[in-house]
């Protein structure tokens, strides 16, 4: 038996969009998903049903011949699972940004399969340049989960506890809050009887620009020339709305001090 | 002499990134950039070079022949700007998204075509997609702005002045904004010797989803659920940096206010 034949038989914990976009994955590059557990067996059969694996009722239903298994479920779930009657020669692993990896430590053999991606319904990212970030208990474990990872994506990292920590908060920056950026700025226009549609090249553009620069780099606008003109304009256009006056303040600031 | 062969002796008033920009394209669809005036006539002939023009020393040296005069220089020096000795036949317009057409008035012919876009030295959007938002003091004047812009791209659009200040508004948020946004993420992951390489799969897929989705309907994160226990641990991750703690708390707000 290879080493990379041990990961092939695999089950998952969840059945949401991580869950779903990982094992369709798994299931594209002709490795078995063996069984899926949800909290919601009617939305663990969705999923078993598209990687034609067995959906279970429980997690003792998991079956010992496993090599691994992949817990994504949102992290309050995750503390709550029980996961002791899971054989001990199994590999388990979640795929969370926020959670240490000795989260798992009861168990015997355990990591972290993080892809570092926005994963949802209608959005398939080209999973091949998925940063995986590994981590594992032992180094036989990590070269497991390493196997794994480079038949999916060309971006495989081993990244600590710590670092994930602090890559998961910069995902929230540069994901989450950027879309809360992309939101304003809808709301803006809509005021105005103006369509998205007038945005998007300008947003395409903005992510295209750091493919090659660092975003320091790339930084322009009125907060980088305090153009306090401009700005005051800018407040004087937001004044319905105090939260994005106090937002707008508040990162044409950072950009001033960063870029001066 | 047809409606579009009156726009094609075009004189220029800057050199910057907007004015190099479109001085290309309109090179590249064949009509001629006749003079090029800039308060440096160093960077004048830079861009008179690229495009075979004239650099001239002063806005009294502009032809009388010439269709149209385009301004593309940043809004406090175009205040400054005497363009009275420019012939009144000739359409004036300016680039700017924040300046009122008006701040033209004084003369007979003008207008303004402002391309919504962020334009950088080393990338080049592809002119062909950027929306050109158009404004002009009479019909005629429209058209002819309305000519040269559907030379240049497929995205033309009338839009009246108090229009393009809320285009303007949102193009820092989803344009300058979002690079704050990829710069404290950088930051961030940086202190963790990570390389910016990591967030940018990342970066391009929460571009990526607003090209089908809007972006109230992209939203993820822990602070759509209101997931205390990771925001406050990422507000300890940032304890060294207050200003983006405040930056954090108030997005997160935000975000959990839209979507809840």
């Amino acid at each position: 038996m290879t080493e990379r034949s041990k990961t092939t038989r695999i089950g998952f914990i969840g059945s949401g969009n991580v869950a779903t976009h990982l094992a369709l994955a798994i299931n594209a590059i002709g490795l078995q998903v063996e069984q899926i557990y949800s909290r919601s067996i009617a939305n663990a059969e969705i999923l078993a049903n598209k990687v034609k694996a067995q959906a279970i009722n429980s997690v003792s239903d998991f079956s010992e011949n496993l090599d691994l298994v992949i817990i994504s479920i949102n992290d309050s779930s995750f503390l709550e699972l029980d996961l002791s009657s899971i054989n001990d020669s199994i590999l388990i692993c979640h795929t969370s940004g926020a959670l240490e990896m000795n989260t798992l430590a009861k168990h015997e053999n355990y990591g972290v399969f993080y892809p570092l991606q926005t994963f949802s319904k209608t959005s398939l990212p080209n999973i091949s340049e998925v940063p995986f970030c590994l981590e594992a208990n032992t180094n036989d474990n990590l070269e497991k989960l390493k196997n794994l990872a480079i038949l999916l994506s060309n971006n495989i990292n081993e990244i600590d506890s710590e670092q994930r920590k602090a890559l998961h908060l910069a995902a929230v920056f540069v994901c989450n809050f950027t879309n809360a950026m992309y939101n304003i700025g809808d709301e803006i226009i809509a005021k105005s009887d103006l369509s998205f549609d007038l945005l998007r090249p300008l947003i395409e553009e903005t992510a295209n620009k750091i493919k090659t620069l660092k975003p320091i780099d790339a930084q322009t606008g009125p907060a980088i020339r305090n153009n306090t003109e401009i700005m005051n304009e800018h407040i004087n256009l937001l004044k319905e709305s105090p939260d994005y006056i106090n937002i707008y303040k508040e990162i044409s600031k950072i950009i001033f001090k960063k870029t001066k």
